[in-house]
């Protein structure tokens, strides 16, 4: 087995934000895995065989890339952000449990901006103090656990950064979302909304929970709920290193 | 005013984890400011004034910045990691609030991958699935603050990446956590502790909560806690996607 894995994050979007050891491994790679729209990104940095995928495909897509790393290529799956959050590093590792038979290829996973974190750097620093980060999709999880941590969010006084908060195909749970922060108690609460991030298509709106609309937010979407203390100051937003 | 103020995070360690819009930044300055050690990292990048300071010194240096900026200078404050997470951003804007007349000023957040994101890399993808992030330093918030959140996390089932666990000013907290979490029912828990990460010196170890010993961490070290799923499988760590 001389092939590689290389399970890559290419940030949120703006191309000065892919790291070098991300565009060196594109640069490499014989082929490149991923959802259509990431494989598209990349098109321009490489030579590879481009093999998008649709999304909801990502342990087909992970076995698929373990199966050409263990013939003797050199495999790139990319994500956009960072591969490890919500994204597709879980997926292959979840593939090689299934398939012990690779364990022994030299894998690696190269880290990238999540989108919380350039959507915090839009705005200031709402991420300055304790957070948590929550994935909104139920996809693979039953809702009333989402409804249950946002609570406990709320309890410990997070700063809430929300993935895959809506898609056409889960209209519904955002709204339930906002509908269990407000009871919470968080309607004066500051909600950040950054859409296509560092794209040319960036939208951020920052408005209060109780001003919060289902609509405000899409699959591109990340959403921010700053904690209690979390303030404006002039155009920015941040959190506090304090509590008193 | 025609100075700037640009806040960048520097990546964890590894020069190759510096993202371009960072390097351009730094390439830019005409002065640089930031704790002494990630002041020395930059050193090579530029021809910028340095201006390092000691940690704990972080409204002081940002007071400073600002000051600089106004003057006509292009100034960028650098970060390990993420520049707004438990970093300078915040520092920077609770300085501007204190101080109206520079609220005016251009300034911009440089995000970077935050010291969690590449210690979850390092080992798998232990943040796959729901997480947070707790500072455990208690300069700057109450200790039953930080234990009331940990208890929190742990019903919440989060993974919890726990940043500034030890220092020798703080020799304490950090076995009071591990108490915490073992009263809380984690003794199973996989534990990760990464040390110095992407650095010559970088030293990671992977536990179970029970076998955790406080020794194991110190200021240079992000620990990572999993959630009650995350599973090894060969030699790496990751949360499962599902919960069933």
């Amino acid at each position: 087995m001389t092939g590689t894995l290389t399970i890559a994050g290419i940030g949120p979007g703006d191309e000065a934000m892919v790291t070098p050891e991300v565009s060196a491994a594109l640069a490499a790679a014989t082929d490149i895995l991923g959802y259509a729209p990431y494989v598209e990104r990349v098109r321009p940095r490489t030579g590879a065989a481009l093999h998008p995928s649709d999304n909801r495909m990502e342990l087909q897509r992970a076995g698929e890339a373990l199966r050409l790393a263990s013939e003797g290529h050199h495999v790139v799956v990319v994500s956009s952000g960072d591969p490890g959050v919500f994204a597709m590093a879980s997926a292959v590792f979840e593939a090689l449990e299934d398939s012990p038979e690779w364990q022994a290829l030299p894998i690696r996973v190269l880290p990238g901006v999540t989108a919380m974190l350039a959507a915090a750097a839009r705005v200031g620093a709402p991420l300055g103090h304790d957070f948590c980060a929550i994935n909104l999709s139920d996809n693979l999880k039953p809702w009333p656990t989402i409804e249950k941590r946002l609570r406990l969010a709320v309890e410990a006084d997070f700063a809430i950064a929300m993935y895959n908060p809506r898609s056409a195909s889960r209209p519904e749970g955002f709204a339930r979302a906002l509908k269990v922060l407000s009871e919470a108690g968080c309607d004066e609460r500051i909600v950040i909304f950054a859409r296509a991030l560092t794209t040319p298509e960036e939208k951020i709106e920052t408005v209060m929970l109780r001003e919060a609309r289902p609509e405000m937010a899409d699959m591109r979407t990340l959403v921010i709920v700053g904690n209690s203390a979390t303030r404006r100051v002039g155009d920015w937003v941040y959190a506090p290193r304090h509590v008193r």
